[in-house]
């Protein structure tokens, strides 16, 4: 038996999200039917985390476990074959320790947030980043992040959907970037809330156009409540960007 | 009378072009046909320069008059409006005196070639950029992007279609870039020819490869023949990026 550690980019605009679900294609499918057809048995795919329908993924960390095996070139090279033509890529693979889990071992995630801050309708970004039309005032949406950052009941920024045992997490980095027209949102922490990164994105837009202020977003963290949410953002804009584990 | 200029972004990959076809959709097309239903009459436009297939634009530079005065502000939203779902966007627009033609007054063009340098199949820049799977050294390509800068006849760059009166050309600008995984090469001239950048691009690939020395290319441009071209890069990673006008 090996275990293979994958890498893997996707453009989340086909899917319903990473996992498996009844009414339409996700990622762990097209990434389980791939491995299938090579390595003939079944197979199960873990991830560092789960991604919403049409959220992508630039470094997403993920393994399988086969009987067969192949070189970690061959896999990663039959696997990129037989993903076509979906959008779905595997840029690393090697073979791990089967103590080593994708997503139990994970110490570290991050995502970008992308906001495109512009007048015209997007044309390349289309489903690929957040159309904000209002200008926005990044130097605000900095100077509000740090009231987030740290550990915090995120109860504000949670799905109702979310099954996390505690709402406590701890928010190691929430930066803001302007780079001309675009506004990249910056977030890292061990793990995350359902939804916290779109609900905190949400919020600083509304910093950002001039809404809601500092002190606004602050008491929004300290009600505790979902309906102290000023805006989630649109799954277009969020990007999953790493996994860290202790190897690393 | 009102003359409106345009800067206009499009991904190229639906289109035949900006030039209007009889074998399938071009950007000229779908622009005149927004501002069309917009003023009423018939509308002719004229772009700073023409594109292949599949080619993209950052920011085209067109025009287009009509007897019905809109405000620019008005006239960019009413285009916007009309243009979607196309992924064609109007940037900005203003009103010009008719003296000033987007094609004849133009006097530099520049362009950007992106190159995708990985092993792993494209996701998002799929049609949006050249995968190249085998490393590519970016200062070889560098050092050999030199001997092409300057007035030269560029015959062995040209397309048989070309209509230009005259293979001489005075490339400004020919630099290689490489960002992470990506190689971007940036050509800037008065004008090229038709294919001039796809084929300087796909000859600086060989380069890069190794298989040609920085000799080789300066022989190819030397033999001004088609004949000697190495490779004619896809459309996919082609960009027009600016359009310069003496008022600029």
């Amino acid at each position: 038996m090996a275990r293979y550690r994958l890498t893997l980019e996707w453009d989340g605009r086909p899917y319903m999200g990473w996992q498996r679900q009844a009414h339409g294609p996700s990622v762990q499918q097209v990434l389980e039917e791939a491995a299938q057809s090579i390595v003939g048995e079944a197979v199960t795919a873990h991830a560092a985390g789960r991604t919403d329908a049409g959220v992508h993924a630039r470094a997403m960390v993920a393994h399988f476990d086969t009987a067969r095996e192949l070189s970690p070139y061959r896999m990663a090279e039959a696997l990129n074959a037989r993903l076509r033509p979906h959008p779905v890529a595997v840029l690393s693979c090697d073979i791990v320790d089967d103590a080593w889990h994708a997503r139990f071992s994970c110490i570290g995630r991050a995502y970008e947030y992308r906001i495109c801050n512009r007048r015209a309708p997007l044309t390349f970004a289309k489903g690929l980043a957040w159309q904000v039309a209002v200008p926005l005032d990044a130097a605000a949406m900095t100077d509000a992040a740090q009231c987030l950052i740290g550990s915090h009941d995120f109860t504000t920024f949670r799905s109702v959907h979310c099954q996390a045992q505690s709402p406590m997490k701890t928010l190691d980095r929430l930066a803001v970037e302007r780079c001309g027209e675009e506004i990249i949102v910056h977030a890292a922490a061990r793990s995350f809330l359902h939804h916290q990164v779109r609900s905190m994105v949400g919020c600083l837009v509304l910093v950002g156009r001039g809404r809601w202020t500092k002190d606004d977003l602050a008491h929004a963290l300290a009600a505790r409540s979902r309906d102290a949410l000023g805006h989630n953002a649109p799954p277009d804009g969020l990007y999953f960007t790493a996994a860290n584990y202790p190897e690393n």
